[in-house]
């Protein structure tokens, strides 16, 4: 398990890494040994060609075949054992505790697929021919999915595992049939190696072609350009911010082939709390709402970033939640963001927030040393929020806007003003039904997933979880990063038409 | 039913016909008395903003109440009678059986949705609580869908009813919650108006806000653009040209948010016939795929315009199958196209055909009057046809192109080089399955509905149909534009997460 620093194409490494790129140190800020090859335009048309050259051979594996497949990779990324765990929280700043879990959500993931797999076709329709049916006799017709191609993905940042080299997208894309071709993030590139070594391994057990898979290191923008336009690319998964996103999504718009992006980028997660609740649990809510926000540094893309209320600022139910809120993030331990780069663009947006005329920062969290970040809390009054389109943005990281609003008009009127997100919550009582049910009318619309008391973090891996949600959440509305139903983004119907038994995939025969 | 030749805006007929556009008989060629009102801006942009205020009432509307809306659609348009067939017959020549079938088609198309809202939830997944789970509890998670939003549908030339104002895109949208701002053809824009008088007599019937469907009139590009580029509008379809359906992309590719654009484009839908199908029934599978070629002119997106053959040119089998077809073909009468101006574009395709080195003109059908069009045969072999990139357009019309190829590897060699097609059909014997298996598997990846010893034209309506296929066939790979799941082009999953019963859906509640 040595860290070669070489990008693994079609099961070579190769790349030279004298003149690459290095990881940081979250914790210390400071450039870690190894060294890491920027791909070439050589290397990166290579792994796509070997990747559709493999198309066929991976794409007609048996269901169990490719269900093996995936299993044995999570078998071999368990195999890897401490030392991904410390490479993780080296390259992240992120919890030991917090890797093993997203390890574990990786495996599961990939054990998740292999069980779709080994269940049969998804969702196929079989309707047999009737010679009979007048004025036309109906022939028989049996709904099918091929994978689409070759599927290029890109690593998240604040998910080192379960939105990276063996994450969801890359899990979903070898359970459709499609070969991957993995973009790493640079800012964890040693922890991508180590993973891309364990499907490497799986690839030799399982003897998939070699192909299949390959790993591309660069922090060169042009890689990811070479990635998203060339022809043999049939699909994009990606997770990351929504400034990166649009590029590669304009990118993409040149190509004369449209083909679907699948960007999952910002949301703000609005948590609306309503009066009733406000008034009978305002401080456990409160407390709640930081604990939710305090996690990971509020590195996660469902972290609760603005929190809606309505009160009066002397109202003693408004004002306890409030001094309930403060109290509790400013007791919260300063922390290591992902990267130094990262670290640097909270601080300069915390500060720029504090400029804000109408915005109160309320507290912060307790400082730490000079590579850390502490938790902050904002406040402003709806007509504020409404005028100033910068507070409708995304804050990556630990920090909170309490949104104040006169009545539910208003709390109704900000809900309006929401671009897509990811998840919201409505923290009520019964008390609050009536009210409830009018907001959660109006903002389903604007969320991918909408909560009822509880909190936005932790993503429940299922067949009924949907991770997406109108732009910007997701750049293709209908689709979900999460749980069972990705799959479909790497694959597209077809329909057999009066095929013989012999000519149709086994789960489509009758 | 007095033909207005005005817009119908959210349940007013406006608009200034002095200075409009005329439709022209499609048998005589000579313009039609009837003025039509090119939409102006402010009146798009009221249809959009009426749909999108209409969109909450109307996106709430019970399913049973939906459903209760689509058939009614389905009796009015019935109830326009025998008006409806003569106009559309005049308008686009197409003959009154036909008219009448694809009328039968339109109100079947409606009720299959309806049908669909009358059954629940369209594939909604309940997973409920589980609170001892470990190490977490699992939450009450339930999948559902919301519709889009306002959508832009424009009408095909070729479909006067069926893809047209109440067709597959209007239905299904409309089934799924939509509201939908119609562009009519303007090709045949009596027919539209005829059917936009059934929608408002179904419209008040039921108590629909009359901002849920407006029907746009014009010939004017600006319209086009005005809507897809609209804010409000959330999907557009669009069944017509690949040159008019990727300006549309284009300019779609230019909004801020991204939104889905559902283009059917164009389609060679290539026939293959192997080997012993040729020796034993070649002469048959001529006649029968000149009978598709023909009907209608030709002038369907599933006609088979592509024939591939393997043979010899002395080769009695070979030539018996040319002979068949010349002969069959050279008997066909000569026929109206849709428009002047497709009658034109073909001839002079056609023409331009006729001066491609290496591809001879078997044979042209009858000819008529100097307003009728003549259909063609043409052969070529495998070589020409790789080294002519004109030859791998779409000629729209009833033209056929018989490619003859020296073996199997040149037919797979020719498969290659397809880009994505709707259809295409394998006509085979017992004898040739092991050669059809190989095919299949590869053809497969080209075309949404890959058809065994059968004609690609006529699409069954059901659940199984897949009607889309790899671009340019379509420029949304994942999605059909007919049958039941066209309706989920429109709408968009949601996660609800931990929701108390009274609010959720009904169909979403325990």
């Amino acid at each position: 398990m040595t860290i070669t620093g070489k990008n693994l194409i079609a099961g070579q490494w190769t790349g030279e890494t004298t003149d690459g790129f290095n990881a940081f140190d979250a914790h210390s800020h400071e450039a870690l040994n190894a060294t890491f090859a920027d791909a070439t335009e050589f290397e990166v048309n290579k792994a796509i060609n070997c990747a559709y050259d493999a198309f066929v051979s991976y794409s007609q594996l048996s269901s169990e075949k490719r269900a093996h497949f995936l299993r044995t990779i999570g078998d071999q990324i368990n195999a890897l054992g401490d030392k991904l765990v410390e490479t993780a929280c080296t390259e992240t700043g992120l919890p030991a505790m917090r890797i093993q879990g997203e390890r574990a959500r990786t495996v599961g993931q990939l054990g998740l697929f292999a069980d779709l797999l080994e269940r049969g076709e998804y969702q196929a329709v079989i309707e047999l021919a009737d010679n009979d049916r007048q004025p036309l006799p109906k022939p028989d017709t049996r709904l099918g999915y091929l994978p689409l191609g070759v599927v290029g993905v890109f690593a998240a940042s604040n998910f080192p595992l379960a939105f990276s080299t063996a994450g969801g997208d890359t899990a979903s894309a070898l359970a459709a049939g499609c070969p991957v071709v993995m973009k790493a993030h640079a800012a964890h590139p040693a922890t991508a190696e180590l993973v891309a070594q364990a499907i490497l391994a799986a690839v030799k057990i399982c003897n998939i072609d070699q192909g299949a898979f390959s790993l591309i290191q660069g922090r060169n923008y042009a890689i990811a350009s070479q990635i998203v336009t060339h022809p043999q690319v049939k699909a994009v998964g990606f997770t990351g911010s929504e400034r990166v996103g649009m590029i590669l999504q304009q990118q993409i718009n040149q190509r004369p082939e449209p083909i679907p992006f699948y960007g999952e980028l910002g949301s703000i997660n609005p948590q609306y709390i309503m009066e009733e609740k406000l008034a009978q649990n305002g401080q456990a809510i409160a407390q709640a709402l930081v604990a939710s926000l305090v996690m990971g540094q509020g590195q996660f893309c469902t972290s609760p970033g603005v929190w809606v209320v309505v009160g009066n600022e002397n109202a003693a139910n408004y004002q306890g939640f409030i001094d309930a809120a403060t109290q509790s993030l400013s007791e919260q331990a300063a922390g290591v963001m992902l990267t130094p780069a990262m670290c640097q663009s909270y601080n300069n947006a915390v500060n720029a927030r504090k400029d804000i005329a109408g915005v109160s920062l309320l507290t912060s969290g307790l400082s730490g040393r000079a590579q850390d970040c502490s938790a902050t809390l904002f406040t402003t009054d709806f007509a504020t929020y409404k005028n100033t389109p910068e507070l409708h943005e995304e804050l990556f990281g630990f920090s909170a806007l309490i949104v104040r609003c006169d009545d539910f008009a208003q709390m109704m009127e900000f809900t309006q003003l929401l671009s897509g997100n990811l998840t919201a919550s409505i923290h009520a009582l019964d008390a609050d039904l009536t009210l409830s049910k009018q907001l959660a009318q109006t903002l389903a619309h604007k969320v991918g997933r909408l909560i009822y008391n509880q909190m936005p973090t932790g993503v429940e891996v299922c067949a009924s979880m949907h991770h997406g949600g109108p732009f910007p959440a997701s750049t293709n509305i209908r689709t979900t990063s999460v749980g069972s139903e990705a799959i479909k983004r790497f694959q597209r119907p077809i329909c057999y038409q009066n095929m013989p038994q012999a000519l149709l995939p086994t789960a489509l025969q009758s």
